[in-house]
């Protein structure tokens, strides 16, 4: 745990420092507050989804950041093409399956991203990593999960399965490799309330990704900073309009030093 | 004006308890604002557009809220596609007809979904409103309306003629299903200097058509709730950017027994 | 300096006063923001941007603001499109050619904007505008310029080249249309924090235009007032969500007066 708060404190401080330029193509809702909250930690923003020029701009960036909400055909075309670019670069790349799960179009769209490129890793809450389950998998559904440890089993199984890191976020964030599994307990209940919480903490680790080459330290860093913005807003706000911009002032404020303190992160098997 | 009070109280309740999901198909403008404002006041909101999951995702919805801003082609197709779905499924319906009137392409659009889908609510400005009319409509047009008991007149025979319910949106909200009319007159000044304020309203009717059968009632509470928001805001906020954050905050804090107290809704013939 | 400033305090009061439209075809990401400003400063944002429709728009606008963020094919012909029937009309064009020089996509709509169209003013950073150098461009490139004065005697030579005057923003802006040069001072740091800044001040210069037929004045002092609100948000926000939400309501609250004595404009040659 003392090394992975290291870490977490070393990451942000890369960050802030080497100001990497994250890609993003991801969903209309959240660009806004999404590239608020990259500038805010430091990291430098670029939405770009056309595929006259994904391949090009993704060739400047430390990390691509793949979101496939309010998904069109024409993206998920741009989403493969800037992804396999990425691959060929070794440029790390995380995807956010929003909705996958509740649309076949949703499956079908992050089912084709994971099977076409090389991720790093994938972010989401347990439903949708779960719909990323092959046919033949010997990965338990949701409604077979009855206690924290069976979830962390069967993320085990599906990073594994899957060859990435996963990360399912919830009141406790889980991160695994297949090997080992990463429990981060930072958040506020009020992140619920602000949409794009979960696309803006892909794109989190996202900017942490371009600074640690471990995927699995990356992420667990990434969402105990995110989460622990979320807890420094919640001491001053009580409703979410306030909230979700005191957030955007946390990823700004929070110091590195501040960040090895208060980051709930611990590993377990 | 005490049973729709209550009414309202029962609806903001309803909403909190049940989450509705909430399908937009909207402008680019509003969507995280919109996003954000549902969240807020307890439902679930869902944005999604693509032709190829429209159908899909309305299935699980409990009203469907379609906005012509910013609007192409493409989303119209996908607008009459989930508006088929959702009245075939008896899934409430309300229509933004931003801008018709403006253009020929926003008049198209919007007369073109209220032909072919079956329409709770439809919710615009006045001149928004009357663009809707046929050729051969009975209704008035803005420039032969000189007062509040004209307007009324107007959008009871239109109402009749579109067989929905109409809100017709400013300093006084008018809602009328042809035979009743009821005004609500919650509201602040700086409303009109946030973008999709009025986005946001048809949202929140939205929420509380998921919750409320009767379209009456349910647009009449939505807009005395959206319209106390804006009230309890201005009181601590006296520009544009602190109060829209307020309002987000008030749409979360207001209580049913202060919407009971603070709504002035009031029914007349 | 006098005059500019009477000239900053007097475009403002037109712009609250006259509340112009104006029609934006801009990118997903500052959408919401650039509405926001526009309407907390005085005038009537509109976004369009349906080939279907954006002539019609045009014609009822006071400016016409391009911005080629978040480029797609089809919104480039719209941008032209709309372009040309401004032309036509002698409505004032402002350009923001985001991303001019990162990708070939980019640099080719921009230019292909140039021109098709009659611009007044285009804005962007400095490796932006320097990307719109033709092949037998006497202009020097970014690595040449090595003082503020080379910066100057650079855009001069450009803006007579584009015949269009320019303005390069930065920590001190600079705005010449190839014969005179001003230098506006005000802005804040935290301002780079904000995802948009840059392309809410080319909306701000719209709204400007909309009200001053000098495009140099126009420009000038449209960036003083938009540095002016960055400066009073700082005063009150020390990061940057606050900061974003506390220049809409400076950009709602600076009165002309106030703009008058705030504005930092020299002119030199």
């Amino acid at each position: 745990m003392t090394r992975l708060a290291d870490k977490a404190a070393q990451n942000l401080a890369a960050v802030r420092e080497k100001k990497p330029l994250i890609h993003n193509i991801t969903n209309f809702v959240v660009m806004n507050y999404t590239a608020n909250a990259l500038l805010a930690m430091g990291a430098s923003p670029v939405m770009a989804h056309s595929q006259g020029e994904v391949e090009e701009m993704v060739a400047f960036a430390g990390a691509l950041v793949i979101n496939i909400g309010t998904l069109e055909d024409d993206w998920l075309t741009s989403m493969i093409k800037a992804g396999k670019k990425a691959s060929q670069q070794k440029t790390p790349i995380i995807l956010d399956p929003v909705g996958s799960g509740a649309t076949t179009l949703r499956t079908y769209a992050a089912k084709k991203i994971i099977a076409e490129t090389r991720l790093s890793v994938i972010r989401g809450n347990a439903s949708e990593i779960l719909s990323l389950r092959n046919e033949d998998s010997q990965t338990k559904g949701v409604d077979s999960i009855h206690s924290v440890d069976d979830a962390a089993q069967t993320a085990k199984v599906l990073a594994e399965e899957l060859k990435t890191t996963l990360a399912i976020t919830g009141p406790v964030d889980l991160v695994t490799d297949g090997k080992r599994v990463i429990r981060v307990a930072n958040g506020h209940p009020l992140m619920g309330y602000v949409t794009g919480s979960g696309c803006t903490a892909t794109a989190t680790i996202g900017a942490f990704l371009a600074v640690d080459q471990n995927p699995l330290s990356a992420t667990a860093t990434a969402l105990a900073f995110f989460g622990l913005a979320g807890e420094v807003a919640g001491q001053k706000a009580h409703a979410p309009g306030t909230f979700m911009i005191r957030m955007l002032d946390a990823l700004y404020t929070i110091s590195p030093e501040e960040l090895n303190a208060g980051c709930q992160i611990e590993e377990s098997n």
